[in-house]
This record gives structure tokens, sequence and C-alpha cells, in this order.
């Protein structure tokens, strides 16, 4: 903390890089999740959408900071993809500036840990492959707010989270065409293309995530979401997608891909994202967030819609496994004391996607307190409980979801 | 034509009603596509976004007009879903003001030719089922612009199509809790609720369109496109969404849901919207344009992608079936002289959407016309060349799609 600290000193004093002074001050926590934070259920008073973001839809969102950017509840649709104005945003450092999506094509990665190492460009890698793949985009530490302890970080409830579409070329192919992955490599590790500020270690700052070898599967370089070139604010030019894994894990701006043999050294790997008990500072011998687990919350009825007129009601919600695909979910009125299956409805985006699902229903006058709960394809079925861990990462606790209803 | 000019003339003379004047003077030949018009493959110079679409990616469209506007062939993407801000824009009349979304749960609906008539608000129809529906929406003209004998009307080439995700109410759940539809009802009629000038006969202007009773069976009533309320522009707060039928067929504003024993006497679908030969003026004899024919495309390269250097190559493009799934697509690079399957990537949003192909290659240095063809799963095979007609409709010919290639 004391570099980060330290940094913002600096920069202030010196009266200068205001933005990414500005950028570390709304994201401290951000900068791998360790800073102390007042814990709050909702930004105090509505703050103003960031210039950088100025794009987005500011009636569907809540403004935690700069870099932490949720979407409203209530603003989930019922089509299956988050449109790009609704989606959220969490930076762990602040965004670049637009110098870094002046030449999308020109852009460079390096690829490090293959037969054949080298830099591409992005002109290069859209002659080596394309692919599309749907999937939930989802912070660590969506559900944090519903944690007692109040963990440190952006009280998210649902909104760090959203279902998009992404196109770029697999990273199997851009491997083959090098050679393959070097011997003895482990991990998948990529590096964000952040200008660090100079005078700190960049160990403590650089964004760089490793990841099993296995992810690399379904892994795409992206330069599409949702239909257009991937916007800055969500890592455009070019971002590495590893589908079912945590939002942390696709690197934004991508500069170097590396196939390692060990974890990367980066503090946002080495003592961030990952699962201590309450109390305890994480290290490396607790598990990293990586997979996302099975999940599920109602978007309809929810805490801003009101009490609703008594008769027909169609309850909906998303449902998603993380790497696998959802087979059921079913949902309670009584808060989990009876369930009943719903419907899953829409188009089937893949394993990776979250699908829609209805509860259609007619209530009487009375209270209820509506739950949701998915069970994918293996078996996983939601929890009623939350995993306890000091930084409030993974909540998938369907009772922490539940949401009250009063019918008139 | 008469009535539209004088009309037209009436209110420039009364310096009122501006904005109705400059949209039916941009859309007299969208007024259901009679008036002739001067042809062009492009405007002259672009005009900039009307105020009611300003909203939209200036970048990724043509103007053609204030209610006719095509997306760029290079401006689609590769990941299945158009966004909004790139989707085209064809309005039989002027958009109406943002009255008509100022209440959207308000708005209301007739629903006749059912055993138990009735209106029904949003709010209401939201009750009564959910569903969601992935679709490639195409207005009856595009292509038209390839057409060599100029047919009035939009010179669209590719972009007047999209593929948009819609969610709402099932016809046929609406339909089932008012009763079922009457007895002896053959079509399915919509009518828009735009306001229509005074002292014109409604006939000759309104929006209405009949279907087949059979296109019920997957239809929607929508209030949601790509996740949000759909757009002014696209037809909210309530849209008829009849998929794997061409664009008018999708009445926008919708007001009046009808089942009737005849088609609708309105001019649009009388005279309008029919497939008659070149020269001869339309009539209820003429086949109406109801559902789309099978149809691919490739988007890149493209007429503006200019030479790529030799070397590998990703061609992509889009193909549909209409009503049906697409098997498989082909592509070549020979003008239609040799064929090779070409892959389909991405999520499979079901029968009514497009499929996103890829076809890699490595090109040596020349000149290339790339086509593609598209196969659905009844055995449609998209035909070389066009069905010829007066009014430029369905054009699914894979000559007239081919692109021209330089590899340098």
């Amino acid at each position: 903390m004391n570099e980060i600290i330290n940094l913002r000193r600096r920069q202030l004093l010196a009266g200068s890089a205001g933005t990414l002074a500005a950028g570390l001050a709304g994201s401290a926590v951000g900068i791998a999740g360790w800073s102390p934070r007042a814990w709050s259920a909702e930004p105090a008073k509505p703050k103003p959408l960031p210039d950088y973001v100025a794009w987005k839809d500011a009636q569907s969102l809540i403004v935690h900071s700069a870099t932490t950017i949720e979407t409203k509840r209530s603003a989930f649709g019922t089509s299956v993809i988050t449109p790009a104005e609704q989606l959220f945003i969490r930076n762990n450092l602040p965004a670049p500036d637009a110098s870094f999506v002046a030449d999308r094509n020109g852009w460079q990665l390096a690829v490090e840990g293959v037969k054949n190492p080298r830099k591409l460009t992005v002109a290069e890698l859209k002659t080596m492959g394309l692919e599309t793949v749907a999937m939930v985009l989802q912070c660590s530490g969506n559900g944090r707010g519903f944690f007692p302890h109040k963990p440190s970080g952006t009280p998210w409830t649902v909104g760090a989270a959203g279902c998009v579409i992404w196109s770029g070329v697999p990273v199997r192919a851009v491997v083959e065409a090098l050679g393959g992955v070097a011997e003895g490599m482990r991990f998948m590790t990529g590096t964000g293309g952040e200008k660090l500020p100079e005078g700190v270690d960049p160990k403590g700052l650089v964004v760089e995530r490793s990841v099993p070898l296995k992810a690399m599967e379904d892994a795409l370089l992206a330069w599409e979401m949702n239909g257009e070139p991937i916007p800055l604010a969500h890592g455009g030019p070019l971002r590495l997608i590893v589908p079912g894994y945590t939002g942390v894990n696709n690197v934004k701006y991508i500069k170097r891909l590396a196939f390692t043999r060990d974890e990367t050294e980066a503090k946002i790997q080495k003592t961030g994202y990952r699962i201590s008990p309450i109390g305890v500072k994480s290290d490396p011998s607790h598990p990293s967030v990586w997979e996302m687990n099975v999940k599920s919350w109602v978007n309809y009825p929810n805490p801003d819609s009101g009490p609703v007129p008594a008769g027909g009601l169609q309850i909906h919600g998303v449902a998603f496994g993380g790497v696998n695909a959802v087979k059921r979910v079913e949902v309670s009125l009584d808060g989990g004391k009876t369930w009943k299956e719903a419907k899953l409805v829409g188009p089937d985006l893949g394993r990776y996607a979250w699908r829609q699902f209805v509860f259609p229903v007619k209530l009487k006058p009375g209270t209820y307190t509506i739950a949701s709960r998915a069970i994918d394809v293996e078996g996983n079925v939601q929890p009623e409980n939350r995993l306890e861990n000091d930084h409030g990462y993974i909540n998938n606790s369907w009772r922490d979801h539940a949401v009250q209803l009063t019918v008139a």
C-alpha cells in the first residue's frame, strides 16, 4: 500500500498526472484489492460518468468511482446480451488515453514461451484465425456488497457482470503458428499495456495475470466486442479473453502473452485475488480467483421495482456456470423453503454465456422472498451460503441474491 | 402519389409540420415504395444523421435520407449481433416524436379477431409471457442497388439488414389468454401507431401489414431490442416481430393486432411490397414480400478495404435462411467457377439469426472475385441470379453480392 499512497502523494504534489492520480484514488482498492476503504451499499449521491465512458448509459449505471461502475440490477434486460453502454467497468489501473486505440491494427503483442517467439500486430493476428465466443464477464468481487464483514473493495451487488460477445483469433491458432508452447510451461500469462509511473516497482502495479495452461483451449485474443471494435474502456484494441474465468484474468490492452513455467510474481497475482480467511492477508498459499462458480440471480422483480399488483408476474433472471453450461434453474418464492423449476428461454449462446430464465407466477397479496438457484451440467448446485473470505470474492450464495417482493 | 405530393406542398406552404414534411420528402419512395426517384449508388455527399437517430454511430452508416439509413458493409463486425448504433433505419413514415416512449408501460395495443378482443397495455403484456428471439431484420429492398434497371426506392447494397435480439411476449400467449383466434381468420394484421395527417385517406398512408396466420407461431410483441428498451427509431415502445419475414412486416409502434379473414386493404399491402415484372405496376395478384429467402454475403474483404498484402486472409461474412436455419456456406475466389465450404463460427442463435462464416485462405498477388453462397436446411441454395422485379425486392443473387479483391 505504501507504494500506492506515496505515488499518489507525489503525483498530487507534482500537480501533474491528474488523471492517473484520480484513477488511482478511485481504484485504490482496485490495484489489486488490498487497500482498506469505507464500505457502503451505494455511493452517498450519484456520481457522473467519467469522461472516458461518457458514451455509456448513465441511467443504467451506478458510479462507485472513476474505475468501478456497476450495472443496476433493474437495468439488466432480458435479451441475453449486455449492451456496451450498460456493461460494468472495473479497471485495476486508470484507463489509458485514446492514443491506445489511434491505430488499432498497429497495436503490438509479444508472444513468448512458444517455440518461435515473436511480436505480432493486430493486423497480423487478424490473418491467423477468427472465432467468436459469448461469455459472462464478471468481476471477481461481484456480490461483495452482501458480505457482512464489509470487505475492502467495491461493494458490488449483482452488476459487476454482463454477457458479451467477443471476436478475435483463438490463442491456440497463434500458438500453433509459432510452433507450439515451449516445453515445461504450465501457465498462460497476460500482461496489460498500461503505462506505469516511473520510480515504482512495476511488479506492484502491473496488471499481469497467470492462468493454468488448460485455459488456453478456448481463449481468444479479441479485437471486437458485441460487434464493434472493443472500446478502450473495455480493453481495446486487444484483450485476452479467457472464457469462464473472472474478469481480472481477461487482461485488457494486452501487450504480452507468455507461456510460463510459474505464475507471475506481479502483486496482483502473488498476493492479490486469492481466497483467504477473513482477517488473513492473502499469500501464494491461498487459491487464486480463476474459474467462476455456478450462479444465478433474479433481475425482476428487483429492489427498485417496488410493489406489484396481484396477478400474473414473469419473474426473470440470469444463470451461468462459469466453465460449465447451466442445466437448470429453480426459483423459490418463500426464501428457499420450496423450489420449482424455471424455464430457460431465448437463444443458447454456448457454455460460457448466461441463460435467461423465466418463472411465470400468479401471486396473491403478501410479501415474498424470491430466490433462484442454478445447477450446471456437472451437477454443481449454487449454494445457499457464500464462501466467507477476506476480500469478498466469488459470492454465489442464493440467499444473498434473493429479493423481497410486496404484492399489493 | 398525388396525395403525398399535395400533402407535402400543403405542409410546406403552411410552414408547419416541418419534421413530417422532411420525413416524407426523404421517404417519398418509402411510403410504400411507389414513387419514382433518381437512382444512385450512394448519396453525392455524406449527409448527417437526423436528430432522432443522433445516438447512432455515424461512421458506420450511410444516410440516404431521414428515414433510410444503411449500415456500411465495412462496419459489420464478426460478433453475430448488430449493435443498435450500427443498425439500419427504414421507416415508411417519419419517425414519431418522443411522446411515444414517454410512458412505455402505458402504451396500448388493441387485440382483435380473437374470441375475447380487448385492449392491453405493455405493462399487462409483460405479465403474460416472456420469450427472446435472435433474428435477421432485413428490408425487403436490401440489395436493390444491384438491380441494373435502377428501381425506384433506396439503392441499398447489403446494409439494410442486421441481426438483433428481441424480447417480448409470444403472440400465441396473448392469443391463448384471449380465448384463441376467432373462427375463419387467415391473416395476422398489425397496424402501426403513427399519427396520420388529416384530410388524406388513411389507407394510402397507414403502415398496416398482413401476414399468413402461421407466422403467428414464433411472433413476438416485443419491448426490448439487444437488451434495452426498443429505441423509438426501431419501433419502441412495442413492435410486432415476425421472425423470418422482411422488415416491413415487423410493424413498429404497433397499436392494433388483428386476426383477419382477408389481407388489409392498406395501400402498403394491396399494391405495395409485391413482386411484379419490371415495368408492371404491382397489384394484389402479385406475390407479397413476406418470408425472406436464403442469402449470404462477404463482409471482409469489402469494397472499402482496398488491396491486401499477399499471404493469409480470413474472409468472413454472414449467412441466413429466412425461416430456415443455414446448413452450410460455400465461398468462391474465382467468381463462382469453383466453390469450397466455409466454416461456420461463433454462437448459433437459432434458425432466424444469421451465422458468421469464415474462410481462411493464403492468397498470391492477383485479382479475385470473392462470392459466397448459402444453403439452408431445406436444401434451398442461394441462386446465382436475382429474381428480376419492378421494385427491386428480395435480391439474394450471389453474383450481385460478390466483391473484387486485389492482392498486392
